[in-house]
């Protein structure tokens, strides 16, 4: 936040009093912080605290998008999503985005153009993800990680579109990521 | 998960041997799982347990769109998003809707239309948004809950699309609503 930002949003802004680690699981990391309020009460803050995510939309030199289905535990079902994963330690987001889109997918692309970043959950996690389109792809073959069980597929726009439209994409990285490239192909309102 | 998906997706699906809540917070709620995965080994997943929640999409007569400026303590920045609030227990998803409506924009609004539900964290959490199309508005003043601090906010389709073609709009929930609401009305390509 720079200076400016921070004297227009001082009415809204809260500062942190302190902060301490709560949980420290294998996975996730939950911060409990006091922080002081706008009107100079004092509240708790409770929030995962998360090293960044990279979200890869890879487009085959004939149109298909390259998508996975897997378990999310959390809610007990399949999703249909464009692969994903988290950053490394020390690790830049486009190097993640090409290392997961071999090991999850089995694809490698020439071409990366970054498409934005979304924050998934600001309300409890600090989990910023970068969307990359990837293409000029070449198959190499998957390598999933031990106990990663993952299906690779491969949809048309309009098959897609046709999923999202009855409601079946739900997931929110993946929901944006494709509304984002259709809309910078133009491609939206094409049906 | 009926007994089609299930046997459909039996070489994907993980299975529960047991549960624990290992932090039981003010705001967050976190189980670890012991589970099986599909080749019959055993993994932990820890996960935020979530009770929902609803983003609204207010459309004025005028066209304009009523969003929120509030400032999200884990990401420590300002956002520019649609109002949305987390269901109390037992409430429906509307009435959520419209409690959260009133509340944080000053709105009420005749005409309801749900636009779809996103999810906005399949890796760690349970949270499911339900999004609603708010339109016939009347102004009646926000009742803001002690310590909620935000700014109620009006932008035509063309500023908010500039908004987010600049990457100045990147909560997840706000993107996909807005895009999935210029699909519905056929708005995304005009310009």
């Amino acid at each position: 936040m720079n200076d400016r930002t921070r004297s227009r949003d001082a009415h809204l802004a809260e500062t942190e009093v302190d902060s301490e680690t709560v949980f420290d699981g294998k996975l996730l990391h939950v911060n409990r912080d006091r922080v002081r309020l706008p009107d100079g009460s004092i509240t708790t803050r409770e929030y995962i605290v998360h090293p960044g995510a990279v979200l890869m939309l890879p487009v085959r030199p004939d149109g298909k998008l390259v998508l996975v289905r897997q378990y999310r535990y959390p809610l007990r079902r399949v999703f249909l999503e464009f692969p994903a994963g988290k950053l490394d330690p020390g690790e830049d987001a486009l190097a993640t985005a090409r290392r997961e889109l071999v090991e999850e997918a089995g694809y490698t692309a020439r071409r990366w153009t970054r498409l934005g970043v979304i924050h998934p959950l600001i309300a409890y996690s600090t989990e910023a993800i970068e969307l990359y389109l990837a293409e000029e792809l070449e198959h190499v073959g998957a390598k999933l990680d031990e106990g990663e069980f993952l299906e690779v597929l491969e949809l048309s726009v309009d098959e897609m579109l046709d999923r999202l439209d009855r409601g079946e994409v739900t997931d929110a990285k993946t929901v944006t990521a494709f509304l984002l490239y259709l809309r910078r192909t133009d491609m939206l309102d094409r049906r």
